[in-house]
């Protein structure tokens, strides 16, 4: 259903308006249910994964490439616009010129994810492109899901998902209901937890990497930017490693840290 | 020398303005010679690394914690600026509190790098997060320094040198002369490289990871972000390895790579 739009205070491209500001989107794609999905591979990533789409935004000259996503929604909007309107909505040169807002679905629940081999944990990583980019990691590594803390950006806000290049959408994950209660419900399930720690107890990754089986149930728990994983899910973790610093620098960035991790630990198949 | 600054226009605040503006920025600290670092441990390690500031631009809230730092260049000009005016000059809120400008010194030549054990080598990283984050996990994980294709990033680019923790002034890099001749040049220099790549004859990098010594020289090479390295430089390469992918997704982000490349081949000690 396309739809010519020229004017940018169109009320019909409301689910794109200034897509840069990350306060007034957190609450906008809260109260509608919606995330946004930017440039023509992570919107088909979007659609492959199962997710259905609210509108699409596209200058013309992207149609004919997502021709084949646009036709499975014959009833969704496609509102074709030129580059100076949707820069106008969006607040920046949209230079992949393709956007489509989508649906936010449930999230699993924790349950379904607690049987898997190889969990990522996220602790309050606030940074969208950190969340984005080590769910892209995970994914591409052959882990199996993740679960965030309640206070982790959103893997669904534009950046993250663009980060991980739609691997948001591959991997399952959902919310830790509760940042405390995290090590127990792990714990009570029988997942073997890897805190990512420098901690002076904590042992070299590589040693650790040699005691998992493929099919052992294993979750890292890597912390937040800066200050890294808290006392509370460090000391209560089966195994605290670390990844061996040089050169008086102090940490690795949670993105790189969580890469490495991911590799070590990775199950043969 | 402290100098209270309180119009935006004042020229003595040339060094600072427009931060968020790349290309107006490029060509700024490129004539005047300078780069720009932001916060308290990222202006201390640029100081520690021998770096001449040309003047620092503080809250007043910033001259305590800074001043033996100030107080090693007493006729620096130290701009003390409120919050305001500093988010005027910059076009950024400053929530660090602290800038500083320092002279860019010379690169090295490349020869001072090519003898050493371990090299990093970024042919056209256009990101600057990614080149300040390949350099921060470089120096973490002991590697010895790193070269760049013409085309990559600037690591004394505002962005980069945050996003790197101020990596970029403890690990030794340099420029490449020229991309053609980069493969050769290390070639010639008996210099062992690696190549990150998923071609089709490489080899699994967990594989190639028990092939060198501490004393070898391994260079890993890591291409532009989306296309990856080029084929005159993979072809060319002692070997190709690769980081195996999974779940369809098609690659890591070359941060995230050469995170788990530098943690795979780091030396022991």
């Amino acid at each position: 259903m396309r739809e010519t739009v020229q004017d940018a205070d169109d009320p019909r491209l409301g689910d794109y308006v200034r897509l840069r500001e990350s306060s007034l989107r957190r609450s906008l794609e809260s109260e509608r249910g919606l995330f946004i999905a930017e440039g023509e591979k992570v919107i088909r990533r979007a659609a492959e994964a199962g997710h259905v789409p609210r509108s699409f935004l596209l200058a013309p000259r992207w149609l004919a490439g997502l021709d084949d996503v646009l036709s499975r929604w014959p009833d969704v909007p496609v509102y074709v616009v030129d580059e100076a309107v949707a820069e106008q909505v969006t607040g920046f040169h949209v230079h992949r010129g393709a956007l489509a807002s989508f649906h936010r679905a449930d999230l699993p629940g924790v349950d379904a994810l607690l049987g898997l081999r190889r969990l990522v944990v996220l602790e309050d990583v606030v940074d969208h492109a950190n969340v984005g980019a080590v769910l892209r990691s995970a994914a591409g590594l052959g882990w199996d899901g993740a679960l965030l803390s309640p206070r982790c950006a959103d893997p669904l806000y534009r950046r993250a998902v663009k980060v991980s290049m739609g691997a948001v959408f591959a991997l399952p994950w959902t919310r830790l209901p509760s940042w405390r209660d995290a090590p127990a419900l792990l714990a009570e399930a029988g997942v073997t937890t890897v805190a990512l720690t420098l901690a002076d107890d904590s042992v070299d990754l590589g040693e650790v990497a040699g005691r998992f089986g493929d099919d052992d149930r294993v979750a890292v728990l890597l912390g937040t930017e800066g200050a890294g994983l808290s006392a509370h899910w460090s000391s209560t973790a089966t195994v605290r490693a670390r990844i061996p610093m040089r050169a008086g620098v102090d940490s690795l960035n949670v993105a790189a840290a969580a890469a490495i991790a991911c590799y070590a630990l990775a199950p043969s198949a």
